[in-house]
């Protein structure tokens, strides 16, 4: 562990003698306005998996239900291999709080799939945007106030930028941003996990019209190995998010995250609850 | 329960005095090339949600995770409410078989999340393609030898069919089809989580090669609630999905599923494992 502030929002400590079972604490530096930030949650999933001493393989996919509010504090985070096969491997993890009567309370439900990859025939059939580099695309300025974990990333808005004003003349909610840790950190399955969820609420920029929204559950496929990882090291990802279909109280959005050098590292779909 | 083969297929009996606990028996009508037809064990998923009866509201979203092979025969399956809120419930699901010593061992994990809905602005911005209407299209007529499900739906495929060669001269990923069951039946949630997982494996047409593939992780989000399933009825749904991301054995097919008035009803995307 570094002291780098997501390193030490990824601190968990064993728990007893059952492997895969871990206390840890919420993170003030990547709090959202009235809780943590998804992405942490999910990083948090990720971690405890990583952290079991049966693993086998790398992630392949993450999926992250938000039951409900975590409260700042400590929290108990299991995980546990439901399946392992020869070469992949299938995880459940929940993440509980005490109740003020001492009693365990789930806040997340949580499915991970590992799995040790093999080369074969590769393709990417989805092509990173033609954007300009990151060093050209002014970083996002204007953080909105209460909300810490925005300033832990490093984001250069390529287009579809939080809007500055609210008056509805929104007509799209394709959002593409060139991002990165703040300040820069190498690229790991938990952190990339976190970036997957860093795309504001669809419905905001669709509307130009901030009403109450929250990623309900979220699914993120990993594409990367190790070695891409590496390759990326603390360099920019881009990623672009778009909303689908918005209808009575919940949206669907698609993201995507490449590496500057064009590598689809990753993509991510959530399901995000909103009001009005 | 209609006589007909999904309804047989999705026939659970509650088990002991457990609410959530159901058996099953797998359908040979839903057989696949070495299991179960994966839309069948997502809808039974579903089922065993929509059959507990502490259930809030209706499902918004659905993630199975196909941890090992189904047996034909008996199966056990628990849904469990895990965190129930105001307006949404979360669910965790397993179904298991025992092995030969009589133990319990999980096949399946799920998450499934429920909610009810209220009104809100709403729009699609993932239209459906225009194509023309189902009577219009062929019927898929030459179905794949040891493959019960198949014969199970009526697929008019307006682009990408299963190719008749192997040629290995592919270029793209996308099927766009026509799709009801067969014979019609009205539809539901549980039918429409089904037809969610019925594209065949994208790398097959990608490349114009048949490898071995199968799904491992498939997430759904529903759109519609039960007043536009009732207006569908057992009209036609139309179907298109594509491969993003082929790498290292793994790759991710994104798919929508419209009503034929041009309703975004479900939108579900998997990732899927492959040979070579």
């Amino acid at each position: 562990m570094t002291d780098h502030t997501f390193d030490k929002a990824m601190a968990l400590e064993q728990s007893g003698a059952e492997p895969g079972r871990f206390t840890g604490k919420t993170s003030a530096d990547y709090w959202n306005f009235v809780g943590p930030f998804g992405g942490t949650t999910a990083s948090l999933v990720l971690q405890a998996v990583l952290g079991h001493p049966e693993l086998l393989g790398a992630p392949i996919a993450l999926t992250v239900n938000y039951a409900s509010a975590i409260e700042a504090g400590d929290f108990e985070i299991v995980a546990t291999p439901a399946r392992t096969n020869r070469s992949t491997q299938h995880w459940t993890v929940q993440i509980t709080q005490n109740d003020a009567q001492g009693k365990a309370q789930v806040n997340t439900t949580a499915t991970v799939v590992t799995a040790v990859r093999r080369d074969t025939w590769s393709i990417n059939d989805a092509p990173m945007p033609e954007v300009p580099p990151p060093a050209d695309v002014a970083p996002y300025g204007d953080m909105p106030s209460g909300v810490a974990w925005f300033a832990q990333y490093e984001m250069r808005p390529v287009s579809g930028a939080i809007p500055h004003t609210w008056d509805g003349s929104g007509d799209h909610s394709e959002t593409v941003v060139w991002l990165r840790d703040a300040p820069p950190r190498p690229l790991d399955f938990a952190s990339l996990a976190s970036m997957s969820d860093m795309f504001y609420p669809r419905v905001w920029l669709r509307r130009t019209k901030r009403v109450p929204a929250g990623t309900v559950s979220i699914t993120t496929y990993f594409h990367a190995d190790a070695a891409q990882l590496a390759e990326v090291g603390t360099g920019h990802l881009l990623g672009r998010a778009t909303g689908q279909q918005f209808r009575n109280g919940f949206f669907d959005q698609a993201a995507y995250l490449w590496s500057e050098s064009g590598k689809l590292l990753a993509t991510s779909n959530q399901i995000v609850y909103f009001k009005e």
